[in-house]
């Protein structure tokens, strides 16, 4: 039953961050073989998150690793001096794993953006990939000429599975084989658990990519075990659950209920006594077979999407390019 | 109060439908002054209502007039002969209108696409313009040439208030004082109380747009008394807010609870006995304050959007044109 | 006979400059009633160019009035901080012709973005609207509200005949008789005589939209004459007639031989005698009727459109909103 | 000099077709090695040419292998039954090359889709690749579930090196590498010698693509040589140089004449007795130092690239899968 549930969550949330949360219970303290640490400034929110341990991993149904989430809430507004200040903030971050992995200033990078460029909040990745600074053909043409602070970075958009036929994963580690990279980044659209977190939230994780996340449902991962050079996934929880907003909101109701008129017991019956989880597949026991149980997505998704875009480009072209410079990494993308 | 809660079903749902399921209670037996049939038949479900007094528009806040409401749940599947047969519906229901309302065969015909085309779940209005069979300019610039059986049709994408700055009602005012249309269609993208009708329903009112309605958020309608010519309103619930996902996932709960395990009060305590009404508010006045009541779409707008539009299209397009067959209308659209 | 070849010119160059350099004859001099000054700066290269009466209006074929032509080669390689410095030349010129006009700082403009947004080199217009900073609706709702430097203004696409069945001056004369503004802005594509200034070349006139000008051969024009109020147009070459292609490249031909190898009589024959005029009409006998007098426009056509569609945006924005800065137009454009 | 020339062409011309014209001299009958035979049916005229030997491949710069080129001047016109025609013959011809190619009714194929989405006249492949019907994953995950008359079909878009940094063949080659194909079909769109084939004109051959080809201008090819599986290559015209249309009119100035009037020596003075190759080497000679030498596409670019991407996707879904009929291939494609 445990890893059924697990499993559950693995396909609900992406978000190291939400599965912590999940895991959580009132009064029991922290998670064995979790650390957690999280700073907030002028709107940006980093949580710095480290799986330890295989306790800890089972405890939260993620990898053992390291999981950055930067919550920025005020994103939706449209608000480019914001969002400047994001991808400043997520080049340094990102900087710290290439550091921590022992990436060299020199080591060649391909950054995969997954997802499918039709499908708006599947579009996250293929849109990255488009702003990307690629640079590999130049040191493969004429190594001579490159200026010195950049290093090979080649990005492709491998499709889904419904388009090409092919699993991305397959696409990629033949790409990798023929251009032989160091290191991948995998860019990728999430679902979520909770709404308030959609194209609002980026997770970077040195996990690489697993089979069964994302919004396209990958039946294989991009793995350091299975592509042989480590992987990191940059996410984005592009879409959530119907069943899961509602589930949030009884949990908000509740406390919401509880701070202002009393007894919860009183007012959701035994609803109150139920656990998160079954009550989620309460909700879902419902939603579900009536074909309700939607994924879904913020009405303004077209534009949301293009700002996280370039927000993720900006800071990955001036992680990778020393040359570039964190403090306006913004003009190196459209 | 009253008035309050008829204000925000009118923002929560522009389907006439979906108005007159919220007025009606158990054992009430039927709302005076509203007449109301449903027909279901090979996967379309047809509701041809009709406001016939004061007392019905009060009862269900919504105008006086005849209201359409075709649901396809079976849309969503991409299913492209279905989507055939659901042209063929809308065109012969679509000219049920033009007759009540006396629109001779070769009335003058402005078809106004309201919507942002910058924002997918609102696009719905410019894309239907798009794949219109324009033929007023052929009758202007060459009358003795046009074929038998076709009607001098326009088409205009307004824009929205946050593009233009002007008003979209205002703009079709200006362009149907030049261009003197007989009759006015126009098409929006609508707010649905339920997330299974958004981009499944198609409902056609000869009450034009009214303020407040769609999307947009108009502050000024299109309608008979500010144009001087009829306004039949074709609408599309492609957005819901995220509380009546709540508020209906309540209902359905407590219905299969009732269903299967017995007493609801024990389950949900006061949650219960608090009217529909009620309830939404208390999910409004939880999630409004955190930001988490937006609008959402599910994740395949793009492709649910473009399916429809050519489904109006080829609707209208066979409607209008009496040398369009309504048997193959889906040839005239892309 | 003269007439039909002003005709043909204004079919086939809406450029003033290009129409002065037709009309002149080596060793004829200046064209009485024709003042032009040109200056280059930078890469910049800018033609004021003045038709002062009728005599110089019949000399070139345009209306009497002012011209700016401001051409940038550069403008094809993408370098972004040539574009700054072109959009903000725009709008210094650009404020000249409000000066001259009395335009007045708080005076209400509509922008008038021209063409079809499905055709690529058609949509310079509809781009360039979708990026002016609209501001009529915050004068209209909440007059006190509006910061200081700013002034009332709206935009409008009005798409072109062949997808909405009215003429493009007639939608602009509805939306303008609603919303009463001082003066219009009207953006359209134009056809080149020349490869070299396609995508390179921006005009600014006081003369309005005529007749028969642009890509999409407008039948009724956008004047001071038909709207009561003064047009100002801009208008930017996206297309080239194959057949000015050839003419052109014979008359470099010409030059360039008679600079290496000595009698052009010998090298061309007859054809080195003809008129200009009468040489393009050969090559139109010749391509016309296989058709292959296609309207071309380069390779690059998207990237080049958005780029000036930026930049015309950014130069309106600075020169209509004072509190906008000239120095950093770019700002507040996507 | 010779083989300048040759790679000029190559350059200049995909089109086996038009490098077979070039090759050719009045008076001096059929070119040894070269076959080649034009049936010319309802607007659709189709050449079979086959280049037999080392003696053909040298005469006229194209290697040995079969070609069939389609040519429709009205596709141009937007007629869908016409294109309805061409998608039928397209899938005859392609048929003709499987059989010859020995290619089983069951064999692995993977359809790319060469090319810049980005840029539309080069974004043909990927546009071709987005309409066709994959399969490959049925097979891969329940084998047993396929409907007969199916084999495996897979696609993908590899994208330009500009964009990814890596060769597309690089690509192509990794995801064969994994997904082991039994024959790759390349689309690419192609630089013309003729504005009138530019997106009128479909080539097939069974030579695959080749170092230099297409409008990327690939460094590396895709052939049998390099990917150990027969590669069929798809070109489509999609622009012209400024050169050749130039050059091409001379010629059809000539022809005009001649047949008009009487003597080209004196009208065309030296002109008249270049070699086409000569004097297409004169007119870049004068156009490419003043940066005019430019590729261009039609002002209509967006919509026949539309056109022609659906009906070589049609022609190929029919082609591939018996199951689908080639009566009616169009509704397998948007």
């Amino acid at each position: 039953m445990k890893e059924l549930d697990l499993e559950l969550y693995n396909v609900r949330t992406d978000l190291a961050l939400e599965a912590k949360e999940l895991a959580e219970r009132p009064g029991m303290g922290a998670i064995p073989g979790i650390l957690s640490d999280t700073t907030d400034e002028d709107g940006i929110k980093v949580t710095v998150l480290q799986v330890q341990n295989e306790q800890g991993s089972q405890a939260i149904g993620k990898m053992i690793g390291h999981y950055v989430t930067i919550e920025v809430p005020g994103l939706r507004s449209g608000d480019t001096e914001l969002q400047d200040r994001v991808a400043t903030q997520f080049a340094k971050h990102f900087e710290s794993f290439l550091e921590r992995l022992n990436i060299s200033k020199t080591a060649r990078v391909l950054v995969v953006g997954l997802g499918n460029w039709n499908v708006t909040p599947d579009a996250l990745g293929p849109l990255v990939v488009e702003n990307i600074m690629v640079t590999r053909h130049f040191f493969e043409l004429m190594p001579d000429q490159v200026a010195p602070g950049y290093r090979p970075v080649s990005a492709v958009a491998p499709g889904v599975l419904g388009i090409t036929g092919i699993e991305s994963s397959e696409i990629v580690q033949g790409i990798a084989e023929q251009s032989k990279p160091d290191l991948i980044i995998a860019i990728d659209a999430l679902a979520s658990k909770a709404l308030e977190r959609v194209n609002t939230t980026i997770q970077i994780a040195d996990t690489g990519i697993h089979p069964g996340s994302g919004i396209g449902n990958k039946r294989k991962g991009l793995t350091k075990d299975i592509l042989g050079i480590p992987v990191i996934a940059i996410g984005v929880p592009t879409v959530v659950y119907a069943s899961t907003i509602v589930n949030n909101t009884f949990e908000m109701m509740r406390n919401h209920l509880e701070a202002h008129k009393g007894d919860p017991n009183q007012i959701f019956g035994l609803l109150n006594q139920m656990e998160d989880n079954e009550r989620l597949q309460l909700v879902r026991e419902v939603l579900s077979p009536l074909g309700h149980d939607l994924l879904v997505t913020p009405k303004e998704v077209d534009q949301f999407i293009e700002d996280i875009a370039n927000i993720i480009a900006s800071g990955l072209n001036a992680s990778l390019h020393q040359a570039i410079d964190t403090d306006n990494v913004a003009a190196y993308t459209h």
